[in-house]
């Protein structure tokens, strides 16, 4: 856990907030804190700063907190991913949110069984956990947004060509392709199929909106592995 | 699964192979596999190449194979890695395995805690069956090898400037290090240190046999995020 998060209600004055959910269990019997002890801290979808430990006690942790820096920057890239298994999706919750993803559209594609659908994992409260874990990861505030698309075709022809406008649309397609690069100057939307990969005529449907064929390397990626891998191309 | 890894033991004549554990089971009920079907085969630390499916029955699944691929290439990279808290391990020895690396050198730190080391995880099998799910992932049949130094200078002194004799060497350090670009023309051997970073004494001691600091990116990154967006560098 690279920083505490917090929520409005944790405050209990202006500068202190107490804990005594989960987060004050993991800062009392892993983290071990102690009176006067600095912690990074942050409000979720706003500011990070530290917090000073006033008062650990069998009821929870109390922590002064000054909040005094912007979140961190937003990833270059948003990401359409066709709705990966219920296993694996978790793993890419954490993901987008650590690398700083601010949308994830999952979409609907030939390879994805439609009871995917269905998962609890999709669950509002599931997928903020997931995304939560991301930031505490990576120290940063911000939940990217999850949007969900059931219907491939209306996505692809109404909604794609609105939400990458400003952006380099590409697809990762395994093949001939070129190589994935950093476009540095410019943001990117990113597409990456289900296992199995998108079929010909859902990459014919993106080329026609407009989006070039990338390769993602000349191995098969897993769907977790290959978000990893894209998003850590426009890291440095 | 994008790959069915066999052993020299599952051969019951010169060219057919009798899977009856949970190979057979995944064929049978994941895959829903048919006589006459062909599926991309491989012998683990060998050859790749195609099964036809000749029997499904009760006892097992039965394939006609012909390895007539070589190998997947080696990944340029070597990586010397703080021992990660058990729970990220399984998850680095998978990623490790999908990208194909040749060596993965586990080795103690100063923030590695010492119980990480009578993990399960470690346990010959365990490793196996974890590195077993990256080659199916990405289709390969090299297991990485797995070596384990419990004590950290002795590795750094003796053993680090032999096994990086011939390549590029780089350790992980975030800050204001250069940020890690693949080298085209050699080999790299990466450090990545634990959660918290290596010590500026584990630093120094890695600078003094010739190790170059690389920044993967101004996010702090979880150990096996790092791990994947280290090797996604040097894979297109």
């Amino acid at each position: 856990m690279n920083i505490v998060l917090l929520r409005e209600n944790d405050w209990i004055n202006a500068n202190t907030v107490k804990l005594t959910d989960h987060r004050a269990r993991h800062l009392i019997t892993v983290l071990k804190v102690v009176a006067n002890q600095t912690l990074r801290v942050g409000l979720i979808n706003g500011d990070r700063g530290l917090g000073t430990v006033t008062q650990v006690s069998g009821e929870g942790v109390e922590l002064e907190v000054a909040l005094s820096d912007a979140p961190l920057h937003r990833h270059p890239t948003q990401l359409v991913l066709a709705l990966p298994r219920p296993k694996m999706l978790r793993r890419v919750f954490r993901s987008v949110a650590e690398f700083g993803v601010a949308e994830l559209h999952l979409i609907h594609s030939y390879r994805v069984e439609k009871s995917y659908w269905q998962t609890p994992h999709l669950n509002e409260d599931k997928v903020e956990m997931a995304l939560t874990q991301g930031l505490e990861r990576s120290g940063d505030t911000v939940l990217p947004r999850v949007i969900q698309h059931k219907r491939f075709k209306p996505f692809m022809e109404d909604v794609l060509p609105a939400i990458s406008a400003e952006t380099t649309l590409l697809i990762a397609h395994p093949g001939n392709s070129a190589p994935f690069e950093a476009d540095t100057q410019r943001p990117t939307t990113l597409l990456i199929g289900p296992e199995g990969g998108f079929i010909d005529f859902e990459v014919n449907l993106a080329e026609a909106v407009g989006a070039q064929k990338v390769s993602l390397g000349a191995r098969i990626l897993s769907v977790d592995t290959a978000v990893c891998a894209a998003l850590s191309r426009e890291l440095s």
